[in-house]
């Protein structure tokens, strides 16, 4: 049973003074976008980077690379270390340019380490981590280490990695085991590297897919009686950790930061509503005004594209199988229909569900020609592609991510991603979004680390609200918005504390 | 500690087959809207109605009524009896009239007398009921008694009842015991009669406010003994029970139906979404276009008030003290901003916080001419209105519900309702609303009257939210929305039940 | 043949200094709104002002007003003069607030005074005037008297005229001949009055409806030797104009105000986005959110009506004839149908075409109990309301302006207004919009008293771009925005003149 | 002076039989977008199409191909014509696949095709054209071919011309003369092999730009006796047009078919809101929530931008030096600015309004860092860019298309484009926005070339207002969209044709 509550409400929980929301009024150094930076170590920066416009994390250098294993590889960095394995380290200037880019984008981390410097509140803190390894995650590991913690580090995604930043990581002391194009084998050979180490044994976990937690309940469960708590992010690895909790298996504290308030808001509602129009035009390049669309989904994901097309002057169908849910679809202005009654009209068909074979080989069979069919949802199932693979149906590719199913008799539909995430093949993710995640993990991390014994058991707690209203506050600059304080007479009318939490915990926002 | 979580997670409830959900295929008698409807019984049906804008629920008779108190009338109804208390059973006809246009807008309810009939699971139930006394309730009570319950009622509000209504429950048998203009007195009177019975005692409360509960807690504390439940729908209301709770001093289990995401979302979000517009056009007739508004508070009623005079055309800013809220600000493109800042330019100030003194006597000295103020909120304090009433300042009634404070130098602020709540004052509240907080009632009253021993403890619940699902569902019909049910094989892939409920506890909608 | 071009081609064309645009630089004295006003003069100003929530321009005295025809009665004002006509010259005082209370929301026209104060550009002008008598068109008559003008008014409708500020007026000076229910012989009584003078010929008419040109073409033609022009606002006085024109019989300029690009957009796009929700919220109570609505043409009204019903949150559908409209709604995300596919399944038909019998009896006898049918297009023929005045229907007068009309199986279908426009019977129209027309009218009768011999022949012309403009620069204060200017390299890169016309003729908005 | 309202008026103009709108009751056998399309010939058709996502008109081949000019080349088609010059004639297959994707984007065309296939109302007609070479273009030509026409064509553009469209069109016998990479020498020589041709004499001219017109003027002004008129679409060339009518050298009738109302509403208003979000994307990655936006002109094009971007959630501040556009984005919900104000605190700089220097440098120096700046006007000329290229500032080119410019104190601005047009550059133009200027193209040449003798004079045209609608209405099916057909009764009461035109000339839509 997941403790929804948190422990937010005994009176022995307070957040250090550094980590009070600021008010308008006070003055607030981080309100201004960096603007004075080296001009010497900009002026190169990103004058080489990528040109994709698929992806903004495309590698400088992937073609003329050579063929040698980095694990076959001796390499050290120029301090003379060579705890780390990565492609190669001579790409590190390369991978910095990219750090101090993503840097001006997340003033939140930035602003945590300028004001947690003093207290250190990671001092002490030896963390393993198993995460993309982008620009984005170099900002939090530097934040990291800039709070007084030891961090050795894998990548979650054998193909996700940036060298160039992997190597950068590496040439200031970070130990990293990453690179793209890993194995299978080196996936596992990397995240050993990280937790079998002589003399260093990690006190903290901060995971992305559950991976890491995997491997250390399988191969050095002992290691647990010193770990203070794990920080996991994604769906699947919070799933895991629940059902650890249920067979009481789990043995320490875990931070499901995957459901905390402003990540699902901005990682679906906000975001999908911008990344829906972004994958089809990139792929597609059509029109949307006039077109008719049904969104399978009324989710937080399906809301976003539903509230986006909509404004772009396309006629929106929903499906839902949740009666409030549905009943919120037709209070916002939509038709909420079962897919059959609109299959034959609709121009596009998007999946939000999280459900399996929402969309048929039924259902495709009877869509009208150039009908656009793509998936937002979390998983690859919800649109049944495995059926599309018939003798009788020819495939063309047409684009990266497109492609042309065509039927005997001519008709052809426009299949993106291959029913994949469209968001995640065929746009790309705002580094503010990352930003809010990164710093959420943080905090997460911070937070158990310096939990008083009983604070957290063992089991799966979401971040205290006062937390994620602390994450929400260090993004507020970014809009030079003016938070309002309370007077001590309205807070005690409210019966709140001047600082928050704000709201009761079943509060939806 | 409000049990968030309800008990739905036992695998020993069950609702009963006439509560499950219907999809689309299956045959919905209450698909469409009664048409057939006797053509006597209608002919003449509200041709005396209101007139009224203001007010859907103004009373036929007010001003030619004599002037003799109900509690001196000797009355009695076509059947012989005379236990109940109205102002003038003469008036049955036309109050009758008006239940019946009600049952035309609240097809929930309608669907609700049908599908249980068979069961009638409110069988043996003895519900006191203390609500607001209109053509709606009516029809909540006559559900009720459709479903087996026999009731008792009076008013939460001494000025709210319509005589006609009353008048037409008494007439067909409901002991009501309410009259538009009680006295002090004779409100707690009223409330007795229908508790203080000889021979019969309640075994359920419906409550509006918490007066009911606490003349029953006061006065007969052994009621207690025999009563199953306490349903409670107003915010104050709830507050007392949760500190009963607190103090360890609830002695039954009692349902919040003021919490739940429908009433919450219809209530405020959508409900708000279009009062707005229409408190601000019946009292002043101002033009929205291009019109500076600040909104204060970005919960759901800021966030309705917002969307609509956006969508109108003004440009809003918004305050909030709560950063996750100001986030959501941000991202659906308002400017977050210190009531201050912008106090001198606009047009139009909006509370919607719940909180007081939002709006202090400095903000209105600094307001420019003919600002209009007006509050959307919960209570009364949130603009400081007793801070106007001084001598350097005039009053001026330029309309019902509109004053113009008058500076000594001219300068005029134009305040709606006194600073009271500008939806409840200046624009009517849909049937539809209405609706939806009367089911989600009959269906608390029913769960907890129905519910297995132990199934409820001696504490303050959310409807499971099956219920809540349930509630959305009968909705649905009047929207002619149409509902998709998952396969078995989806079901088991999502591991869900078919009926629902069909997301966890913590789901914010 | 319409003089679509103007003539502001011509080279001689130029307006006087004060009526130059001025930009955001520029100090503008009437950017802020008045505030400072005498204490006293405003103290008791419309305390006892309507509280008809259903029109601001109902008369203080209407019940307890003396029967006596004002053409009987024996009224001096204070100054001595009798020469006019009016209800009681007693009410002046309250008429007077009504006037000061208007002139706070007619800046345009204040301003007007101001600027042009000096240059008295209506000196010499003798202006007979036949419009409704209101505060606004009081502001009006007022300003151009501050103009030089000399002017005599009577009203252009029966019922329209508020006594009160007749009464100020004729207190003023004005001479004014009208009073709210006037005969037919009332009616040509009053114009008779007004151009009959001994001693006083009119040079300028300003004209609603026609009815005082065509008086005067009837009775008095010779008269047109001295008239300068005249201005006309009326759809219908307008298409008077044009006719005679065909004919040759027009023997002055004529300056067509009703298509002017602000009085179209104002009184159609804008005006009608906020009121046709204002009027189906007054009538009905209903809620918009969810509703299935059909829209009937996509002219300004239209898409007025079907923008704002889609913020809200309804389901809208457009019927339309004319292709390029069509598509217009298509591309803005409305499904374009015939209104026999949706005629079975909307809540809600609304009329803005300007057509005949748009809604037939045979649509009335599909449409669902409870469909809302209502009018928003010019004329009162859209709905052919009389194929419902048969004996098998039965009528029902629910609220002012609301009746139910039911099928002998019991389905009701809800008219608003019997099928007359909702805007003008069930809402109001704000002041803003009607300094507009104020603003224009004054403008063009400036243009053509003072437009050189030969500048305007005997034809209708619409107001030169250059005054549109003009009298939508006096509006912008309004909403604190501020223009830029050209600058002079600017200016002569786009071949335009800095003070403007800044758009081809035929530029579309 | 143009000649604004065509001679529609004429009694003498009809449109033939199949020119006629069709109307939702009759059959429309194009209602259906095409499915039967033969197997073998799409099967592989676009299978190694582009995939660059910057242009959908990519170049299979440039990389490989020889280095020979085609001016060099002997080649001839399958049928032993070599009059002709593309690339490569043995791309004709490529070619052709595009071009049957482009014909499934193109119904209107395609339409067109089978309406007048019995008339051939273009037989005999001999039409020399200068166009972009695309797949459109193609489908275009080709059906100009169908209706009976002759064409002889050359390329607009030395770059935009696809290689294997103008092989395929000379494959199927059209005498194309183009090629990607042309010299400014073989761009003449191209024009001057289509029109110098023996035994052959154009008398139709489709222009773009305005060069084959002069060209002809220059060269071959004896040929203008046999020409009956010229068909331009480009601002430029119908500028260029005008000039020529001014000076009274204009020797035959031109239409200009830039000014139509629908490719005005398309190629600006509904294009552009998809655009600006489109290149903004692709082009930064950036997240539209919450950003503060200044658009400077509010004509159609920035209409449409600000729509887009206040729909994502993006705070837009609107510049106008027009009164009447201000007023406009006043009344959309737009605070109307000088650029000076907001320059210090918006994220985006966006021109709209075929100005120069809109952008100064001193805007420049003041923005914040980070701030982007793109141009959706119809100049390059909108930022002053070279403003930029001063010593003291560093340029890096970040990704195709964006550059940092970064000032000695490290801020940085993201210039797009280099001050060219956004959308042009940065994204694409669907296919259904070139579809209506390409049927806007062909039923301009149809009119002119059957016009009866004096119905157009050496004048420009706008495009008669129901051919216009015609255009439209053959683009309804592509959305299902079902138009009205007027009553003869309601055809009478209006004043109208039943097939139009449906409004005055001076409607503005």
């Amino acid at each position: 049973m997941e403790n929804w509550d948190g422990n937010e409400g005994t009176s022995a929980f307070h957040m250090p003074e550094w980590m009070q929301i600021q008010f308008a009024d006070q003055k607030q150094e981080f309100n201004k976008r960096p603007t004075k930076i080296g001009r010497r170590s900009l002026s190169r920066s990103i004058s080489q980077s990528s040109t994709d416009s698929y992806s903004s994390a495309a590698s400088y250098t992937d073609s003329s690379d050579d063929e040698t294993s980095p694990r076959d590889k001796q390499q050290k960095n120029s301090k003379g270390s060579s705890d780390f394995c990565v492609k190669n380290i001579k790409q590190a200037e390369f991978g910095r340019r990219e750090i101090e880019i993503a840097e001006q984008e997340m003033p939140a981390l930035m602003a945590l380490r300028k004001r947690a410097q003093g207290e250190k509140p990671l001092a002490g803190a030896k963390i393993v981590g198993c995460t993309h390894i982008t620009a984005q995650t170099a900002v939090l590991m530097e934040t990291l280490g800039a709070l007084g913690a030891q961090c050795r580090w894998a990548a979650c995604n054998i193909y996700s990695t940036l060298n160039e930043v992997a190597a950068a990581l590496a040439e200031s002391g970070f130990p990293v085991f990453a690179w793209k194009g890993e194995s299978e084998d080196d996936f596992w050979w990397c995240i050993d590297r990280c937790v079998n180490v002589e003399g260093w044994q990690p006190n903290m976990i901060l995971d992305d897919g559950g991976d890491l937690t995997h491997w250390i309940y399988k191969k050095y469960p002992n290691m647990f009686k010193k770990i203070k708590g794990i920080v996991e992010e994604s769906v699947t690895g919070v799933h895991r950790l629940y059902q650890l909790s249920k067979a009481g298996k789990l043995c320490v504290p875990a931070m499901n930061v995957n459901d905390s308030v402003t990540k699902q808001k901005f990682d679906n509602l906000y975001c999908c509503r911008e990344s829906i129009l972004d994958g089809l035009k990139r792929t597609t390049d059509m029109m949307f005004g006039g077109k008719q669309v049904v969104v399978c989904g009324y989710g937080e994901v399906g809301k976003g594209c539903c509230a986006a097309l909509k404004a772009m002057g396309s006629i929106v169908y929903v499906t839902e199988i949740d009666p409030i849910c549905a009943l919120q679809a037709c209070m916002d202005g939509f038709r909420l229909v079962k897919l059959n009654e609109v299959i034959r009209q609709v121009d596009i068909v998007i999946t939000c569900t999280g459900n399996k074979n929402v969309v048929t080989r039924e259902h495709l069979d009877r869509m009208k020609n150039s009908c656009i069919v793509c998936n937002m949802g979390h998983s690859n199932t919800e649109i049944d592609v495995a059926s599309l693979r018939t003798p009788e149906l020819t495939w063309e590719r047409v684009r990266s991510q497109v492609d042309h199913v065509i039927w005997p008799d001519g008709k052809r539909i426009v299949l993106l991603a291959e029913g994949r995430l469209l968001n995640l093949s065929c746009s790309t993710v705002p580094t503010f979004v990352l930003s809010i995640t990164a710093t959420t993990q943080a905090l997460a991390l911070i937070e158990l680390y310096n939990a008083p014994e009983g604070r957290y058991k063992q089991d799966v707690y979401l971040l205290p609200k006062k937390m994620d209203e602390y994450v929400a506050s260090l993004h507020l600059p970014t809009f030079d918005a003016h938070l309002t304080e309370l007077t001590d007479e309205q807070a005690k009318y409210l019966g709140l504390n001047k600082n928050g939490p704000f709201k009761p915990n079943y509060y939806r926002y």
